[in-house]
């Protein structure tokens, strides 16, 4: 699937537009408006766009979702967050970011109501009956009917039920309340682990969790961030890293860190000053614990954790031949550190054709990767099946 | 262009989903994401999508239509709408729908959010100089530090300026409130105008507010709603036309009236009774002006009433051979009726078709509508200039 990231605000503004601007990202088409547009001039491949749950009416989401998953014929997915920055509640008319426990708190209606909304009509409500002059059977059509602390939203949604049933949700909150509303909702968690001994432990705890919501392990897909910097031998692999690298300006390396700890103020130190004591803050809550881990196994400098989290922001990078950087996904696969992976190429387009060019083939051979599509919609590809309406499952038990 | 009408509920449900599902409509994709789609299948056609200033935060709406805008290289238009009944407002949060008046005032801060996000930036902004590493130029980004008694946006925007400057702003709110938020911020205003008379009495009006507003008047264009139906003689025309009132169904008509006259609640009367004396409401003000009017004129009963009313919705209906149809257009724009039409058949695909097949060449021979198209935006296809960013303009003034 093809993945796209998102916020409601440019991205580090709050630390100055001469920030951004060194930074050159956060500025771009709207993921759902971009998405509805591919989704006319592809045919398979997954659609996942970004959208808060903190900051965006529920309706508002199940309907654009709804549609995108028909335009695509059952290919979107909902990357859930819960986002992540005053400057995004700014813009939508908060003073403030909502705390982090709040923000989960209304996540976990925010699905319910979402997935309420998506059930709105069963598949075959629409009859569609002109000699009766009918367009609907007024018993197939179920209105969420929701209220609770947070969302009062009656429903039904003005959308016929989509072809996946429910799109895909994805979701990247890997702190404890992330874990726990991933477990009961998500159909795919997007994480950041740094190494194989993280990503296990990671997996295998949320595939507990899972169990214990009363879901199949397998009913979620576990998909760490990867960015490979693929070489013809090693060394090309190694250089084009450390150009990379050597292309982090100071400022916005310092900048990304602070935000990452959720705007803790470094713009006062060195960067060659050791990184200082992490307190508690509204950050996103299993980044800070992987830099705090970061920082605590090399007692780095500022310079040097910036370095170490700028390129992938965290996530595990694999430097090397496209053998090399196959074998570190086999490997990860095969030991139970990951379902599959969220590959985050570095420079577009060189570093994906290269990794779709040369490691591809690779997983291909090894039977790890698709040689052709067995069916059509994302949820197909996934492995994971139709979400059918409940009318429809109790008819099959009846 | 082509122009999507929209709510955030099902069409009438509120008056059960048996009268809806006799309806048959109100049940659709999304408007964004489905013009998102066509604008990339399509070169030159306007893309108006409808969303509401009173149920979605400004910033959305700035930046899904901005998003459009470019997607179609410059095609997008806003039906800004404060929308209509209770079961938006229910489908969102609130209890009850809000007020009128507080409806409009919204509305006018609304307006100025999206307008002050679409300039966040300067069309020249981004100089994406890899050399000296800045993707924008700092002094060329404008957040807009909004706040009011209705919203705090800080902005900016995180889309680029997009090719129209200003997505093209539609309105349709023919009442007194809605006349002056449309003479004052609105491209095109559409608008149900029973007869040549009021149309012109519309516009003539209207025009006056936008020259008291500021604006040349010729800045607003004023688009009647059509209902053709055609025949190759006036007796076919006139058949097609009975055959259809002839399909209205009498619970569907007066679920209709009654939502159009704010909720009045008409369902213990028969369809023969006189129609009953009409107080205020919470309605569409401009249409139950127009109600009253049929009503008073001809001192119709409930059926009358909503069979007048059913087929187009108190637009105007013209039925007739493709002459008459370009003649009463004709006629229309050289008195000073109308800048232009939405046209609003019946039945799709026929009555479209029979239109474009049949009047729109009628209309070409006399000069009234284009051989091809003098340029690549909606705002060139209305004979609107583009909206240049106030720098810019400063610029030319200095």
């Amino acid at each position: 699937m093809v993945f796209l990231a998102d916020g409601l605000a440019v991205r580090n503004f709050e630390q100055g537009p001469h920030i951004t601007s060194r930074m050159g990202h956060g500025v771009h088409l709207e993921p759902l408006t971009l998405l509805s547009a591919l989704a006319v001039h592809t045919e398979r491949i997954g659609l996942a766009a970004t959208a808060s749950t903190s900051y965006t009416a529920p309706f508002h989401v199940a309907r654009q979702f709804a549609s995108l998953d028909h335009l695509g014929g059952g290919r979107a997915a909902w990357n859930l967050v819960t986002s992540v920055s005053v400057a995004e509640a700014r813009n939508v008319g908060f003073d403030e970011h909502l705390p982090h426990a709040e923000r989960y708190a209304r996540a976990e209606s925010y699905v319910d109501v979402v997935r309420k909304l998506w059930d709105s009509w069963s598949d075959d409500a629409f009859t569609a009956d002109k000699a009766g002059g009918q367009y609907f059977d007024p018993q197939r059509v179920f209105p969420a009917g929701y209220r609770d602390e947070h969302f009062a939203v009656e429903g039904p949604l003005n959308i016929a039920r989509s072809p996946q049933g429910h799109p895909v949700i994805v979701q990247a909150g890997s702190s404890a309340a992330g874990q726990k509303l991933a477990a009961r909702t998500a159909d795919v968690v997007f994480t950041a682990q740094p190494n194989l001994e993280s990503a296990i432990a990671f997996r295998t705890g949320l595939r507990q969790q899972v169990e214990k919501a009363g879901r199949p392990a397998d009913a979620l897909k576990v998909l760490p961030g990867l960015m490979p910097v693929v070489g013809d031998t090693e060394e090309e692999a190694q250089r084009a890293f450390a150009e990379l690298q050597g292309l982090i300006d100071p400022e916005v390396g310092m900048a990304m860190l602070s935000r990452l700890l959720g705007g803790v103020d470094l713009s006062g130190l060195s960067p060659d000053a050791p990184l200082p004591e992490l307190g508690g803050s509204n950050a996103i809550q299993s980044r800070l614990e992987l830099i705090r881990g970061i920082a605590r196994s090399g007692r780095l400098t500022i310079r040097q954790t910036y370095t170490a989290i700028a390129g992938a922001r965290g996530h595990h990078t694999v430097i090397g031949t496209p053998e090399t950087v196959a074998g570190v996904m086999e490997q990860w696969f095969r030991a139970g550190g990951a379902d599959g992976f969220i590959v985050l190429p570095a420079l577009y387009p060189q570093h994906f054709e290269k990794f779709a060019s040369q490691v591809v083939p690779i997983l291909q051979e090894r039977g790890l990767f698709r040689k052709e599509y067995a069916g059509s919609t994302l949820r197909s590809h996934l492995g994971i099946p139709r979400k059918e309406h409940f009318t429809s499952i109790d008819r099959q038990v009846a």
